[in-house]
């Protein structure tokens, strides 16, 4: 496929020259003391206030040095994802507080619980490449926050699990667990199977403390961090989506120097939710068609870098599974995969970053099966070109009876579960369900059975003696039939 | 914008010659006598059977002389739109047999009033250009079947309209009322604003009698009339993709040459409309994503050809305005003008092409905004990188104050009158609005005012008495306020 280009090359290029001079003349200011006698030991001038500017030179030298690639690593390694490879890859949305009830269809706090039924979810949806944690856990038991979320993750899905942490206690906890499920520290530094997302940068051109030591300490160790910037026009950035993407790009720059800086050959991604807010209201719009457009314009910034891009690309703003939820995440995922974005944290949520809903994430499997079947592309070769079947089924036939038919039926198209292509009258028959009742179906039918991802009782005795008083993590799905 | 390319300029030209192979070795069933004349006084070989075989040479001969543009004309010239130039050019999805009752909720047969209505909402919908009558007229007086459709619709609308008639009766009472509308013969040949609409191919191969009679007879007369291809994959073309697009592509080479002989330099389009039927059970499948696929690859031989190229891109198999109905639409209208279609009959239906719904019309819309704004583009100029206005509010400083922001905060991003951007607590005590019924008050508030787009009582009368018991064609909307 060539991809789709909202900039021409030249453009692309003044964005670069634009984000040099803003991180030379503006800066960026860097609140964690340590991030910036790092960037002063590398060739960065760092002024009183703690702004940093970058000579351009700086900046040049250490994105030579960034790999083309990314690695996701999962429990079991046929999950493994490399991307720009193996895009695109696809991730659930993350972290958010609340869960739709399954059984009541009321949002409410989520739970340890229901990261374990979510975990088991995406284990066996087969567009989903890779678990971010959906939710936060109201039942973690203090000091254990964090635990609470990566364990029942962990031991309920086989796929590359990730999510963040808020605090460093909390990250060599989790490394710990890591360590354990992989057999040992040596183990598991071969094979990281968490994989660590955060967002260093705060819009416009801020470094914070927190997720900024986290990515230095396991930037340090070698083990798989990366970030997102997320610029939001009319409050964090320019309200032009130039202005946004070359803030942006700053940012990225900045946080990708700065990992290079603390290990020379760190895998990054150039990773992203630029939004532009609603200034009707001032509201929060991830799921805008402009959101999609600046992931595009990124992707081809990623190009130009040589590295993989992506983001949360697909999220809505939909309260339930209506059309705006469809149609704001199809748009932009399908939008960003064409412009050649090989990552999507897609999946799974409500209102933004609020609520997850166990059959918007079925539906958005649909959504991601699609995304994957236009990267398969139309399969040129001259066999597919099918001329003598032409020719012999000729004008007025049907192709139908044809061998070839018989042998490609099933592998042409995608035969979606949720899509409804019955005749409408066979729908008012079966009391007009709509997508999201069909998803929810779909949903059951896998929570109802018995989870084969989770790990050996011998390895969890092992952690929970490590851990005590850890939550359950068992994926009970119970759901009131009558509410079905 | 640099549009997505799902083959490669080598394999549009293989398409392309695969496509002569097809015309010159298995060729064309054309069912019509004077058809078969056409062809075989411009070079053709006709065979006993009806089989028309076309040179490359001659082929290439009629493609030469092709215009680059088609223009669609309305009542109000300012609604005149040319592609490509245009495009993305948005037209409503045609010719449903039903709607669904905006009173009841309940599909049934469409009347007369109900396409007066939906030409009232399209001529107040912004994100539409012209008017394709959405829907059948099941009150028609027997002789005046499409002049049911055509009277309400022109007389409610100021867009240009499109629509097809069964047989030429009927064609030359629909040329007559346009002929009234403008004033006389002379003045409606000047500007027709009557935009015809057919498909005489057949697949496989196929032309017949009805609509190709009425193509020969719009093209003579320098009256304007495009065609649609509908390939469909599994039944009437190979199912594969490449084999379907070169069906599809042989049988839009083999119209326009036909269009081509009947008078050089007629306008076309190269539309259609490929599916893949679902083979589980032999399901039409237009919404699937392989027919946006094939949109996408089908516009890359419009631009081989240097003709415009659209289609139905955009429909849903879904029966309700669910999820499935927001990402099918959504999907594959962009993807298509990202491929650089210019023509989209994407708005209003369910159930593929059976019903149509007033609160789709208006997410319909939305979603065509959108694919609008997309092309609008990232607005790359020196001004829009702000880069003064970075350094003016500096890093962790805020847009929200900066003149900048004020100035553009209206026109940078879509605002959507559908979409709920709102807070999930504030969408829970307004009861939970989907998207549909956010819909169906847009619909309601416009329908509920009246019309300035009908015409004088002058003309009415005039068209009445040359039409005696021709349907009302007002736009009467009756909704019943407790199922809003």
């Amino acid at each position: 496929m060539k991809h789709v280009e909202l900039l021409t090359a030249k453009q692309v290029e003044r964005v670069h020259d634009a984000s040099l001079w803003v991180l030379e003349n503006v800066g960026i200011l860097a609140h964690h003391p340590p991030a910036r006698e790092i960037f002063k030991a590398h060739g960065c001038r760092v002024e009183a206030d703690g702004l940093v500017k970058f000579p351009p030179e700086v900046v040049a030298k250490y994105l030579r040095v960034c790999p083309t690639s990314f690695t996701f690593r999962g429990r079991d390694p046929q999950y493994d994802r490399t991307i720009p490879d193996c895009g695109p890859v696809v991730v659930t949305g993350s972290s958010a507080p609340n869960v739709v009830d399954p059984a009541t269809g009321v949002e409410r706090r989520a739970t340890s619980t229901d990261i374990a039924n979510i975990a088991h979810l995406i284990n066996e949806l087969k567009g989903f490449d890779i678990f971010s944690i959906s939710t936060l856990a109201d039942d973690a038991p203090p000091g254990q926050f964090s635990l609470s979320r990566f364990y029942p993750a962990l031991k309920n899905c086989l796929k590359p699990v990730r999510s963040n942490t808020p605090n460093m206690d909390d990250l060599r906890q989790v490394i710990r667990l890591g360590e354990l499920i992989a057999g040992g520290a040596d183990a598991y530094r071969e094979r990281p199977i968490i994989n660590h997302h955060y967002c260093p940068m705060v819009s416009p051109l801020t470094m914070d403390v927190d997720s900024t030591e986290a990515v230095m300490y396991l930037t340090e160790r070698g083990l798989p961090v990366y970030t997102t910037v997320v610029p939001n026009a009319g409050l964090t950035s320019p309200m032009t989506l130039m202005g946004t993407l070359i803030v942006g790009n700053a940012e990225f720059l900045a946080i990708t120097v700065f990992q290079q800086m603390v290990k020379e050959g760190t895998p990054i991604i150039y990773a992203s939710l630029p939004t532009v807010a609603d200034m009707r209201t001032g509201a929060y719009a991830p799921g805008a068609i402009e959101t999609g457009m600046l992931c595009m314009a990124q992707a081809q910034l990623g190009h130009f870098y040589n590295v993989p891009t992506g983001g949360y690309i697909g999220l809505t703003n939909a309260h339930s599974n209506d059309a705006q939820s469809g149609y704001e995440t199809g748009m932009n995922t399908l939008g960003a995969v064409l412009a050649g974005a090989t990552l999507l944290n897609m999946g799974g949520l409500f209102s933004s970053l609020m609520a997850f809903d166990f059959g918007k994430a079925v539906v958005d499997d649909e959504i991601a099966i699609m995304n994957k079947r236009v990267v398969r592309g139309m399969e040129f070769n001259e066999d597919n070109l099918a001329l003598d079947v032409i020719a012999q089924v000729g004008p007025g036939g049907d192709f139908m009876k044809s061998k070839h038919t018989k042998s490609l039926m099933k592998t042409t198209a995608v035969f979606p579960k949720v899509a409804d292509r019955g005749m409408r009258a066979q729908w008012e028959a079966a009391g007009r369900p709509d997508a999201q009742s069909r998803a929810r179906a779909v949903a059951r039918g896998i929570l109802s059975q018995p989870n084969a991802a989770v790990w050996a009782p011998e390895l969890d005795a092992q952690i929970r003696a490590e851990f005590p008083g850890l939550v359950a993590g068992e994926a009970t799905w119970k759901e009131d039939e009558t509410t079905a």
